[in-house]
């Protein structure tokens, strides 16, 4: 593995871009933030500004990109309701980038479209994070997922990973499983035939990682190391019947627990609604609120690894 | 008096769980953080975020502890429109709370529901701050309440307080009632029958208080030391043209002056509308715009009493 | 030019109110501010606190403001919908005035109406900064419009300027008239009839300036050193087919580029729709984006000019 910081004013454009030494050495960087104290920490942002545009509402990622460059000692500006803005007014998302670049050393963009953080990479001069885009695409989420799994159970390689849920919307899915890529695991898809990974994405997938499908929790759940859980959304169905009872085939809670490994880690990108049960919570098996820690602290380490050519 | 801070890692739950001797600590650090320079202040909060969660909108309250926490040096993050946030997806208050919790180092948090703070207290590892609970708590604007009355009087002791306005609704005014109970003062309570004290609420107050009910202010102006004055909602009113005679009751002018004591003093916890005429901010009885700076410098105080063990 | 600062503690109300010598005084200092490290500016608004108002939203302007304080290590608390506020239930801008002048030490107010930063000033303590009122005044923005165009042209005395678009409603083209008022310019001024700049306003500039006329850009642009662009907004057009019309004579595009001198400079206060051309944004004539840049240093230059004494 590489000691330099190769990331110092780099784009975080897809989790694709990243190899498996990459992903180490911000994992080793996120090892390291935790031992700084405050003040060294504080250290690490000052003077510096993040602007953060979010044409999709997303409070909690927009909160935990703001509190970790808070704890670098750094402010954050920007756009979280595009009701409010210039883009209201009918603004190219180009012209809304260059003057967000003129504001601030480094960018959070959160955007409807594929490839709208790569475009904006072109136009700023400053470095672009992306903070989720398109279909597939949230690579600060990938990486953190891939941290908490391996912090949680001290390797990647050689786990048997369940995902779980809405396979075809929800886009952490699909970058967790381009991260995973870089890893030699055993993938089972979980979800009803509706909400099944998208085909395209699949035959990408199956070529390198060993790929399951199932349309039940309960034929794969005691195989499991880690199951990533995923939230089912109303809106994907058009019967509400259909809905329902799909929903309560998903739905984590303690029974669910008897059948798996004592050891079994139950990951979930948050917010959550019933799709776990809040019974789960104080169980060991629950690490979803250790994700979100682990989420902010990798967030303040590529922070500091894009604003500082020797942070650590 | 005891001279060590306990209030380092605490919660602000309810105006009821502080002694005299604790708000009297509390009066002591405000007095000393407004001695302090600039640069003396802007090191108690360094590298320190707060966290702030307003369930309902209050951009008083908000930028009042924005602007505390700004004072010593720490940033604020959070939400102030549930529009937006995850809470409008559903999620449950716990996960909210337990997610600002790893953003954040103290949090501030204002609730429809009587018991959310004590809830999110148990929740969170973090300090909480109820800034606003269902119908009764709002102890940080109780304590600036008490410690306005204490700067500006001398004392609080043997004043005689009188209370005006929507005494039914308004949850600043239960506070500030449990929080006089630490003191040995006359209370009046005016207000029209409508809008009267929750009976359950007169009960507990008048087993210690010396409490009166007045329906209109003429009768009892002269006796007042200190008038604290609360906004009337037309939305209370079923019928519009009674919201039209009894707003015009209590509304304080120039000519309740002619009967008040020189030196009365007049409160409001603000925003303002028209129930105290613009012609009384000029007179030295006017003590709401002063009330709302010690809200400020009382809030500094707290928040460096929570996040050091000994800050001044 | 005198070299002390005059501006520490003091309003910016309207551009009308600045000599040539403040002006310069001004340049000046942004010019040095752009020399300083992040570390120098970062001590400049150290534990300081900039309130903002946003009667009317505007994230360009505000965001701009945030970006200078934050560069000036300071931050940047307020209320930017008026919707969520105190506002909202009715307050005054008196009261609301008075309270963001508690919690801040200098204030940064857009509002609708004329004579409104005036009016703040008389109420607030600590110095109000209008970001933008009534009919005419934006000073800042004027400011950085001259600030450009001293900067890119090497000065602004014998300049030939063109203004085109909505001369009518757009406020900042009256505040660089009036900015212009202190300088030896040619002024001509192109728009549709239906959106000429007011009668009231070109008698006073006449007076003074030399102000000519035009209906279509093609007859003066081969003079013009400067063209200063605006949105004409559909929604100023009773009949949208008129629109169309004029929408299109009046877009700045290469074809306009043939006739002009090769050193023109194109301006625009941003945000700009399709007024002008995306082919422009890479040519040596635009200065859009450099405008922008140039405002967030003039921003931070005032910023700290106001609040500090001898800052440079």
């Amino acid at each position: 593995m590489f000691s330099k910081n190769h990331f110092f004013g780099k784009d975080i454009v897809s989790i694709r871009d990243f190899s498996r030494n990459d992903l180490e050495f911000i994992f080793d960087s996120t090892d390291k933030i935790q031992q700084l104290t405050p003040e060294e920490k504080s250290e690490l942002g000052k003077g510096r500004t993040l602007g953060y545009i979010f044409y999709e509402p997303s409070t909690r990622t927009r909160m935990s990109f703001e509190a970790a460059m808070a704890a670098l000692g750094g402010s954050s500006i920007g756009i979280f309701d595009s009701k409010f803005s210039a883009i209201e007014k009918g603004e190219s998302l180009a012209d809304t980038i260059r003057i967000i670049d003129l504001y601030s050393d480094v960018i959070v963009l959160r955007h409807a479209r594929d490839g709208s953080s790569r475009y904006a990479a072109e136009l700023s001069s400053n470095p672009i994070i992306n903070a989720g885009s398109g279909s597939e695409e949230h690579p600060t989420q990938a990486m953190l997922d891939l941290y908490t799994i391996f912090k949680e159970k001290g390797r990647i390689d050689n786990l048997t990973i369940g995902i779980v849920g809405d396979l075809k919307y929800g886009r952490t899915v699909y970058s967790l499983l381009y991260g995973l890529k870089n890893y030699h695991v055993n993938v089972h898809l979980i979800s009803p035939p509706s909400l099944a990974i998208r085909k395209e994405s699949i035959f990408e997938f199956e070529r390198i990682m060993n790929i399951n499908h199932y349309d039940y929790l309960d034929d794969i759940i005691p195989q499991l190391d880690v199951l990533y859980v995923t939230r089912i959304q109303k809106e994907r169905f058009p019967d509400t019947q259909e809905y329902e009872k799909v929903k309560g085939t998903y739905r984590i809670d303690e029974k669910i627990l008897d059948d798996a490994k004592i050891d079994l880690s139950i990951m979930h990108p948050l917010p959550r609604l019933d799709e776990i049960s809040h019974t789960i919570d104080n169980t060991k098996n629950a690490i979803y609120f250790k994700q979100a820690a682990y989420g902010k602290e990798l967030r303040s380490a590529l922070l500091a690894l894009i604003l500082n050519e020797d942070p650590f």
